[in-house]
């Protein structure tokens, strides 16, 4: 049996940590908020981000992470992603040479550009796995069946983080494209905010699927030009997760999405849904690098105007179905 | 201005009828049972199929073939794709040489698997169009955006019918892949009838998208066998009316489905459908020829035992999550 951290006690991390602690794992959580801690220890609960989850009594919190990374075999970082730098420089003093770094915070540094696993690449010098694929956090707690990739430059050790997390619920998969599967993990953030805005605007199923369609060649284009493999793409990781991103109302993104087409500010949607949007981030960053890419990003480009430059959603959603060629082509 | 046949007054034929007719087209719907055609005359209704909508005043229906075929610029094959065959031989005496004949009816010929295209090939002479897309007729007639393509071995005509059908809320593109238009519209309802069965069963969201990305990957397996081109499975005929029909309640696929994973038969499912469920046929036509086509199709092949040979729902979706390999790989 082998010991995890946890960096971040959200959602997915407690689903996660639940279900390793029912595989006989030893599971401790390092999380900020002191009320947090003392729930998931006192309560063997996490109300504030999975309220309906009892857990495994073995779960063990702290705010101490010198206490919790100290002797890990794997530490998950599972923190949004535009905090992941800082809880390296946290974690750093304390990280064991031997720990394998899983990540399955999603998105893309601002101002950088840079995935999740060249941050923890740059930052230390362990093996990095990525945990990704369409996986709620709310079903992962409730044990519907869910599928997800674990990626590695090494695939031993994507195949040592398949082992550690399959259960007969949560199949994992590998798969040795790392850039690939991250990328569709961050981009799907911004069609899923753009799919939210139409289903907000009370545009129906087929303008959806157009969106989706279209937001799917967006992520290609991107990705490939970052590195990635197409046909990662067309997996759990590219596909699968923008299809459960677009119409679950799990999804955050798609949430915020619904109130900016009912007319809400960018602001108002952030404030409402109470967590991190990544979507919203993740626009920002590609927006600002879109000359750089020299690819093009037609919702990507539409969704900052709306975002960040007060444009009738109506309006965008409008000119993005208008703009495209009369060809169907990719 | 043209004159338009529409053979078949189902709900599709009705959204798009109403919507060349309101460009200024003569539309003339040919239809089997008179009570139908008589409310479209004389009520300018569609009670039976489209509840809602009023139609354009200038619609007129007929239970005699030939004065609807009589001199029409197009025919628009718009009926369950198991009758077309039958159809055709009906309308053969009164079809002109310079009628341009359109398909909207998705779906294979059970004993044959030939595509409605290659039917109505065989069956005339005329240039052969297919029209098809993630379009639920509901929001056709409802004029919410929606974007089609429309496909034929000789893209001139395909041109000709995109400018026919094209207005500011329903975009045509071409593409002269008529085969993978075809499949792509064929294949993606026996995925829905399965996703379907998910929602029915209870499973969530991130059950549904492992489904309908590795059903994407079994489109384009025999997709790709039969003579279609990858990138059209990825366009909206492909992965833009798979993700529609897997998720939208106005998909029948998709409602038996879920009456199915409820615990009804696949009889009583169509019952209370009330409509033609062309999963069903095309699942029993692909697994009938799954030798001669010699390509894995396990969604297919789980779907037909459930239908066919009493296999219990939850059990075929356990084994089918569990079945495939440890890699993922396409």
């Amino acid at each position: 049996m082998s010991k995890i951290a946890f960096l971040g006690g959200g959602s997915f991390a407690t689903a996660l940590s639940n279900l390793l602690a029912k595989k006989g794992h030893c599971v401790c959580i390092w999380a900020r908020d002191e009320k947090v801690v003392n729930d998931i220890n006192e309560n063997k609960r996490n109300s504030k981000y999975m309220k309906n989850l009892k857990l495994n009594s073995s779960i063990y919190a702290s705010c101490n992470m010198k206490e919790v990374l100290d002797n890990a075999d794997y530490v998950v970082f599972a923190t949004a992603s535009h905090v992941v730098r800082q809880i390296c420089e946290k974690a750093k003093p304390y990280m064991n040479d031997k720990s394998i770094i899983i990540n399955v915070a999603k998105g893309i540094e601002e101002g950088t550009l840079k995935l999740m696993s060249d941050i923890l690449e740059e930052e230390f010098s362990n093996p990095v796995v990525v945990l990704s694929g369409p996986s709620h956090a709310e079903e992962v707690a409730e044990e519907t069946p869910t599928t997800v990739v674990a990626s590695s430059k090494n695939i031993k050790y994507a195949e040592k983080v398949q082992e550690l997390f399959m259960t007969s619920y949560f199949r994992v998969y590998t798969n040795d494209d790392l850039l690939g599967v991250e990328i569709g993990g961050a981009v799907k953030n911004i069609i899923a905010l753009a799919a939210g805005i139409t289903d907000g605007i009370g545009y129906g199923d087929n303008a959806k699927a157009a969106l989706m369609t279209r937001g799917m060649s967006e992520i290609i284009r991107v990705g490939e030009k970052l590195g990635g493999k197409k046909e990662t793409f067309f997996g759990l990781t590219g596909m699968g997760d923008l299809i459960v991103t677009c119409t679950s109302m799990h999804s955050r993104n798609r949430r915020a999405g619904i109130l900016i087409g009912k007319g809400k500010t960018m602001d108002e949607a952030i404030k409402e849904v109470g967590m991190v949007v990544e979507g919203i981030k993740a626009c920002k960053s590609f927006y600002l690098f879109k000359e750089d890419l020299g690819v093009s990003m037609p919702i990507t480009d539409m969704l900052y105007k709306v975002l960040f430059e007060n444009k009738d959603p109506k309006q965008g959603v409008h000119e993005l179905m208008q703009r495209d060629k009369k060809k169907e082509c990719y």
